[in-house]
């Protein structure tokens, strides 16, 4: 058995610092564990008392009658240390230090992290700063949350790992409001040894769990996190991340909270992306659509049924589901005909508005069970109204009924407020909501195709004979080109009338510009100027290198005649180094689009050809490449090569590289290719 | 006193079809009508039985004392018909229609739904298809909803006006459950006489409501609505609305609800912003919001201040104000000093986690006296966490008696499960949510600017000359020139020798067109061609009138010779006559960014020039107005001036405009003004 496994499921437990009174923090766990069923050992650690909630306490570590499987400490942080050394001397599996005060309080907190994990040695760490672990499906409590006050924690098939031990227990007792049960439940803390991507590897193959949330406010190991996330995508099980930070507010104050790490929040969204992560959205997501994924059932697609009795409720729900993309075909003819028959009225709408015969319950039944036989629909979803609040149990266990030997998802939205009969669904795995636009999130989380397996991260090679800091552009798009990227021709010159020469050898009109390490901005510096004929180059060479050796203050390294090309679809493509994340692709349209309409995807590498694909379908200005108001379509398939190409650099480079753009890159009409008629790279 | 008035505040209400039977929705409204504690008169209309509750039960209409103030009409279509004329002819104030099987059901239903409205005559009518009003501050309840079976409904001072009775019992339970009191709540159905606007217009004046909210299917008279939102601002009230039909499902599902007349969605969301309505975005804000605003406390600017003994949810609440645009500064010193003075610790961070500390009552008190205070913040946000479940009101008690004589607003985000808390809170006036989406939506309402008042509409003018139809460009052009929109410099043209002759009075480069009131798409058809010198015009010009010609099935009315613009702004100007909301002016950057992004901005006539500034500024493309990466900044006082001018030529056009674009309006750098450089106009 694994140290991760014996602290999921402990047969001893010793409570280092327990106190007899329960109104302490120190006096909750040993009440916890026994008051939720806890059927091992439990050893509480107190040199004052003799005795603790009917256990033989012992004075100190050293006269345990072994090395515990689970050590849950309570010690503050200046006596913490020393009890975490000494369990680990007996061969103790795993300790969960609850206190606060190490990193998340910087300076002298950080040091004392560093001498905890240090003392720890091989012993795992669960913390500091953690509210500790629940595994309610096992009945083994090891936390000090007062969530746990609740008498009933419904068992389930979810689980959660948060960095945040208040937002646990915020979760843990909405679920339970809710019906929702839960599998395991851990708070990790500061995550000085055991963190995130640690659980997530360990619930992935945890038969007790279906679903993975996740609250997150930053990822210590981003490539242990993608292997845990493929584990689990490969297992089928769905994950569902919460993450905090998406405004600098957010990030700040996450940062604050556990010392997590945090890189650019736009890289998280992307990395979710390419896992197959659902992000929750609203912080009441992180409860409701691992809700609706737990019930097992999946939507084949985006057809929605929606069944009610009242027409006000049928409309809101109608309008967020239509918000949110699903379609409300109307009753097919059989469909409509069999639940005429049962209601003597037409049944041609959708919403289906049964009005007051839909409270009669072999009509209710009927006309649910023609919804899920429909082949029209991929899903119902039925309206809860007031008339059900006499008889809390009397929806749900008529849905239970119907969805028997049904595999199409029911959803419940319950119109007035009505936790009962919430409870009601959810306990017989109906999710069910009293948000419209919950219900929505949820039954997209169900018609959401599954990921495709994310690729292998590849190791970045030793690239010989590069320089470090800034290239000119010729430098760039040559790298470029290296890794299969082509660039517009040109040529380089080292004074104007060689430029000349060049722009003859070009032919046609061409673009001059100005050759420097130090121009990052050439335009503003008057180092472009375009179409010009090769008679007109020389002379424009000549003014070009006084005026932006004058703009600049130090001459130009030399000019750059190029090809002016027209009539494609200008792109820009952009690789940047997150220090914590990694490096990731940017692709979306050149010119104000990118800048002014942030019109760009994103990804974090490794990329897949799918995944580049899908970059472009994210683009909304992806209309201009299929060919916008008679121009002609770009050659798509040669942009995704480029993309994967510049991504393969990116790889290849991989820390050595902390930026490369192309912009703009020239999309041209189909068959004739992409060229990179700009480009700039950072090179460490 | 007016009718509407006696229907808010009968002494004497009828209840026709009344049942003995509390079970059936018949039975239901007198029953509530005494438990609420309604100090009126109550006649029961029922030949079948003698007594009814303990009230004397009159065999029919004309057998009752007198006309009562309001009748409730609980028969079913059939039979409504003729007890709304028996109650008309016996002078009853107002008759409350409850059945459906009127407009709502199509066909027969309307002609229904008309015949009742005949027999109503003067006498007002609620309804059909409703579930009544509620008048909680005076306990007057007329209404067959379900919700009213809760005991208790705290009274408050905020009113609802829904057009879904579904709706108003669901709003009305949820409200009750989170300690939210209403003052006033009324469905008016399909709305045969009272609708929407006469109940916004009443409420405006209403000692008894403080706040609006309304819930919407469609309005069937925007004009009265417009006029009564304008008093309600003028009133100081705030309106919040929850309008569904953004999707086309749901606008769909909401006009066979009500059979609610509809108009474009956007059109909504223009019309709201004009009249300082607030949309609100999820169900929950429709209680949400109103409660914040119903504190009656306003912030004066976006900086807030989070206070928590829990990080997480700080973390959590900080993000979602970050993501709305709010600010949370540090503590200033003279604050930061106050608040570690009482805890011992650094109080440096906001959020403000007071961890342990906060949850000593002094302490709490003393930092959120501290903070309320502190001149760094124009709100405060306090967490409430788990420790608080054992004591439900301690929170709100601390929390009201800290902010006695403060004006600033203090919200309250509660962490777990604890809907007892909620609703102590909400009832001291204090809003309170477990969402912390609705937080930053409440604080928002809190922050929010008043609307400046909406101007009056001006009448359409009388448009003498005017042809129907699509006009061609120059006669398009000329339209806009003479309400002041200047054009381009261009002449007609016959021939091409004409053409050639007017290029070189323009001088420079121009712009070739063909002229036709048939051709909408001139590009596509070969009918433009762009920087051509005037020795080039008339050869061009044969060959534009053929390929015209051939392209078009017809030959062009004549050419259009104009000086060619460049260096400006390309913007877009357009209006659009919606049948049922009037006419709207959309403003955009010209290019992709309209067609592609969608950046445009849109208002229903009239408009203010202040509407019209806060249209560029909605424009995410403004940068580029404003001088972006070297241009110059753009002559925006003249657009502002086009603006308003195309606004009036709608104005005075009215109906008899359906659409008219300017595409592109070339706004030209600071001080040398705008041109339309091409346009279209059609004219009913």
């Amino acid at each position: 058995m694994s140290e991760l496994h014996r602290l999921l499921r402990p047969r001893s437990v010793a409570v280092v610092g327990a106190s007899a009174d329960p109104s302490k923090t120190t006096g909750r766990p040993i009440g916890y564990l026994l008051r939720h069923g806890f059927g091992g050992e439990v050893w509480p650690v107190n040199p004052r008392v003799a005795e603790l909630s009917g256990l033989r306490c012992y004075p100190d570590i050293a006269s345990l009658p072994g090395g515990p499987d689970v050590a849950i400490v309570l010690l503050g942080p200046e006596r913490a240390g020393q009890a975490v050394r000494e369990l680990a001397e007996r061969g103790t599996g795993a300790a969960i230090v609850l206190a606060g005060g190490y990193a998340e309080a910087g300076g002298e907190g950080a040091d004392r992290q560093q001498a905890l994990r240090e003392a720890a040695g091989t012993m795992r760490l669960l913390g500091p700063n953690t509210i500790g672990l629940v595994n309610l499906a096992d009945r083994i409590v090891l936390s000090a949350s007062g969530a746990l006050e609740i008498g009933e924690l419904p068992p389930g098939r979810i689980s959660l790992v948060s960095q945040s031990g208040g937002i646990l227990g915020a979760v843990l007792s909405r679920a339970a409001a809710q019906g929702i049960g839960f599998a395991r439940l851990v708070s990790t803390g500061n995550e000085a040894d055991l963190e995130v991507a640690d659980f997530l590897d360990l619930l992935a193959e945890d038969p007790g769990t279906d679903v993975i949330a996740l609250y997150l406010e930053g990822l210590r190991r981003p490539e242990a996190f993608r292997a845990a996330a493929r584990k689990a995508a490969a297992a089928g099980k769905p994950v569902v991340a919460f993450k905090v930070g998406r405004s600098e507010a957010g990030a700040a104050a996450a940062i604050s909270h556990t010392g997590a790490l945090s890189g650019a929040d736009r890289l998280y969204d992307a990395l979710f992306r390419q896992l197959g992560v659902i992000r929750a959205e609203r912080f009441s997501d992180l409860l409701d659509i691992p809700a609706a994924l737990a019930s097992g059932r999946r939507a084949a697609g985006r057809r929605v049924a929606v069944l009610t009795s009242t027409g006000g409720a049928g409309a809101l729900l109608a309008d967020s589901f239509g918000l949110a993309g699903f379609e409300l075909p109307p009753p097919d003819a059989a469909t409509a005909t069999r639940i005429s028959a049962l209601t003597g009225e037409a049944a041609a709408a959708n919403p289906l508005d049964l009005t007051l015969a839909g409270l009669k319950p072999e009509v209710f039944r009927g006309a649910l069970t023609a919804l899920l036989e429909s082949p029209s629909y991929d899903a119902v979803t039925v309206v809860v109204g007031s008339s059900a609040l006499a008889q809390p149990r009397l929806a749900a266990d008529a849905i239970a009924a119907c969805q028997t030997g049904q595999e199409k998802p029911v959803l419940a939205y319950v119109s007035p407020h009505a936790p009962a009969i919430l409870a009601a669904l959810n306990a017989q795995r109906i999710p069910a909501t009293a948000a419209p636009e919950a219900a929505a999130a949820m039954l997209a989380s169900l018609a959401r195709p599954l990921a495709a397996a994310a690729p292998e991260a590849a190791q970045a090679e030793s690239q010989p004979g590069l320089p470090s800091g800034p290239l000119d552009e010729a430098e760039s798009k040559a790298l470029f080109a290296r890794f299969g990227v082509p660039a517009v021709r040109e040529e380089t010159a080292r004074t104007p009338a060689e430029a000349a020469e060049a722009a003859r050898r070009i032919g046609g009109r061409v673009v001059l510009k100005a050759r420097s390490r130090h121009l990052s901005h050439k335009t503003e510096a008057g180092g472009v100027r375009v179409g010009l004929t090769s008679e007109e180059v020389e002379a424009e060479a000549e003014r070009m290198l006084a005026r932006v050796a004058a703009a600049t203050g130090r001459a130009p390294d030399g000019l750059l005649v190029q090809e002016q090309v027209s009539g494609g679809v200008e792109m820009i493509l952009g690789l940047r180094r997150d220090p914590h994340l990694g490096t990731a692709l940017l692709v979306g349209l050149g010119g104000v689009a990118a800048e002014v309409f942030g019109d760009t995807a994103l990804r974090v590498l490794p990329l897949s050809r799918t995944e580049a694909e899908a970059m472009l379908a994210e683009l909304r200005g992806r209309r201009l490449l299929e060919g916008f108001r008679g121009t002609p379509q770009a050659d798509i398939p040669a942009l995704l090569d480029a993309m994967m190409r510049f991504a393969a650099m990116g790889e290849a480079l991989g820390p050595r590289l902390l930026e490369a753009e192309i912009n703009p890159l020239f999309v041209l009409p189909r068959g004739a290719g992409v060229r990179a008629a700009d480009g700039l790279a950072v090179l460490a």
